[in-house]
C-alpha cells in the first residue's frame, strides 16, 4: 500500500473501529465524546508531535515544544466548545538530550497548563535513538449546552471565525492563544450548530465542517482576515493563498444562525476579532467570491501530512 | 545532566508540577485520578511503547504491538481496580511502512478492546523516519469503592499477588491477559487496602507499593509462584531471580488484612491463581526469607529503562 496519506488511513480506521454505546461521537471530530452515568459529556482529544515533522531545533525551543504539545489539543477541545480538564503525556525522548529537554517540555507544558486551569495529571516517559515524540491527551467536559461538533451547520447560517489567518510557520504556530474562552463564550452567547479549530488550513478544515454537516458554503474573499505575515510573504503566494492553505492557525471556524450571528457582531463576547466570512448553503460544494466579483470553486487546499514517504 | 533515569526523571517533574484541586490522585500512582462532579472519579493511564525498547520486529507482530499497547493501560487500570471505558491513541508511523504497520496495529487493538468493552475513542496518526511510536491513554472510572492506590496498605496486611512471575520476556509481554476483571472482583470481595501492577518488575513494584504507603514487609520466596519459562531459563540466574527482577508480568500485587486474605484464599473470586507472599511490617525495608531460613534483604531489583545512554 502506497501514497495512503493521514485522511485515509484515519477514514479506514474509522470504518473497521466497532461503535461503542457509550462513545456519543468517535473518530472524526475534534474530540471524542464519551457519556458518562451521571454526569456531563467528558471529552478525550489526543495530539501527537514529531521532531522533523511538527517541529525542528532549533527553529523551535523545547519549551515551545511543550507548550504546543498540550496547545493543539486545548484548541481541539475548544473546538468542541468545551472546558479543559486534565492532561497526561507519553514522551520519548531522544537519547542523550533526556533529561535536558524532558524538563525543558515539561516546563513549557506546565506553564500552559498553569493558565488555562488544567491539571498534569501524569505520563509516560521513555527514550530511543529516534526523534523527540510527544504525544498529549487532554480530557475536558462539555458544557450544559452540550459539545459542538461538526456536524451540524445548516442552510442560511452565517459561517464566522475568530481571529486571522495565513502565516503561521512564522513562530505563530509556537505561540498561538487556544481559543478555549472565546469558544465557551460563544457558546453562552449562541447556540453554536457546528464548530471546527484550523489546524489543517481554513479551506480544508472548512470542508471538513461542510462534509460533516452534509452542506455546501459561499465564502466572500474580501471577508477574511489575514494575519500580517502572511501579507509580506515572499514566495509568490497571495496573501489570500497563505490565509487559506497555510494551516497551524488554530482559529475557529463555527456556524449560528443569522440572527445570532448579528448579534455576536453587536455585542461580541469576546475580545479576539470575530468575522463573517460567507453563508452555509444547501448546495453541495464550496464557492468563493472573489474581489473581481467572480464566483470560483474554492477547493480544499490544506496541508496534508504524508504518510508514506517516497 | 547524565545518567538520570526514568524514575528519577518522573520523580523530578512530580516535584515541578503544581499540584491541581480536581487531581485526586497525580503523578506517580498507576494510574491519575481526577473528581469529577456528580460521577465517580475519572481514572486516566497512559503508556508509550517504542520500537527497539518494547518491542521489536519482527519478534513481535504489529498485531501483537497493537494488542500490547492496549493491554498495558488496560493493567495500569486494573491495578487501581476500576472499570477500563474507552482509549485514544497516538501512532507515529515509520515512513514506507506506514499504511501497512498502521492497520495490523489498530487490528490488534480494537480486538482486545472489543474483549474488554473499551469504546476505541479516536487517534492521531502520523509518520516519521524515527521508530515505530504508540502512545495510548485509556480512561476509567472508579466503583463506588474508590479506586486503589499504591498507598493504604498497613502493618499486618498479608501481601498477596494474581499468577505467576519471571521469563515474561518470552512471548507473556506480548500476550498476557490483564487483570482487570480479578481486580474488581478482589475489590468486590474484599477491602483492598493497596494495589499495583507489575511492569518492572515484583520486587521493584512491590518497592514501589511499600514506599508509598510508607512501611516495609517480609517476602518469603517460596510462597513466590514462578511462570514455567522462568523454571528453565538457561542463563545461570535461578527461576527466583527470574520472578523478581525479569518485569512485564503484569500481574498484581495487593494487600489486604489477614481476614479478608484467608476468605480470598479460602474462596477465590476468580479463577486466576492467587498467592500469599509475605506480610506488610512497620519496619521500614523488606526482607526475603530464603528455603534454608536466612533473611536476605530484598532490593528493588526491577529493570528500569535507561534515559540517558551511554
Amino acid at each position: 500500500v502506497t501514497g495512503l496519506d493521514e485522511f485515509s488511513l484515519i477514514e479506514l480506521l474509522r470504518q473497521s473501529t466497532p461503535a461503542a454505546d457509550r462513545l456519543a461521537l468517535g473518530i472524526g471530530d475534534d474530540a471524542a465524546a464519551i457519556s458518562m452515568p451521571g454526569g456531563p459529556e467528558l471529552l478525550l482529544a489526543v495530539d501527537m508531535l514529531v521532531e522533523g515533522v511538527h517541529f525542528s531545533f532549533p527553529e523551535a525551543t523545547p519549551r515551545e515544544v511543550g507548550r504546543k504539545a498540550l496547545a493543539v489539543n486545548l484548541s481541539d477541545i475548544a473546538a468542541m466548545a468545551a472546558r479543559p480538564l486534565a492532561a497526561v503525556i507519553g514522551v520519548c525522548l531522544p537519547r542523550g538530550r533526556a533529561a535536558e529537554l524532558g524538563l525543558e517540555l515539561h516546563a513549557g507544558l506546565v506553564e500552559l497548563a498553569g493558565e488555562f486551569d488544567v491539571a498534569v495529571a501524569g505520563g509516560d516517559t521513555t527514550s530511543s535513538t529516534g526523534p523527540l515524540v510527544i504525544s498529549v491527551t487532554l480530557c475536558g467536559e462539555a458544557t450544559g449546552r452540550g459539545p459542538v461538533r461538526r456536524a451540524g451547520a445548516v442552510p442560511g447560517d452565517w459561517l464566522m471565525v475568530t481571529g486571522c489567518f495565513g502565516g503561521s510557520r512564522q513562530r505563530h504556530h509556537l505561540d498561538f492563544q487556544p481559543r478555549v474562552e472565546e469558544a465557551l463564550a460563544l457558546h453562552r452567547a449562541a447556540g453554536l450548530h457546528a464548530m471546527i479549530d484550523v489546524s489543517d488550513g481554513l479551506a480544508a478544515d472548512l470542508w471538513h465542517l461542510l462534509e460533516e454537516s452534509g452542506v455546501g458554503a459561499q465564502i466572500t474573499a474580501e471577508s477574511i482576515p489575514i494575519r500580517e505575515a502572511a501579507l509580506h510573504a515572499s514566495d509568490g503566494r497571495t496573501p489570500l493563498a497563505h490565509a487559506l492553505a497555510d494551516g497551524e492557525d488554530f482559529e475557529l471556524i463555527f456556524a449560528v444562525n443569522p440572527a445570532d450571528g448579528q448579534a455576536i457582531l453587536d455585542s461580541p463576547p469576546t475580545d479576539t476579532p470575530l468575522s463573517r466570512i460567507g453563508t452555509v448553503t444547501d448546495k453541495p460544494g464550496c464557492t468563493l467570491k472573489m474581489p473581481d466579483g467572480r464566483d470560483v470553486p474554492l477547493e480544499p487546499l490544506g496541508w496534508r501530512h504524508p504518510l508514506s514517504g517516497p
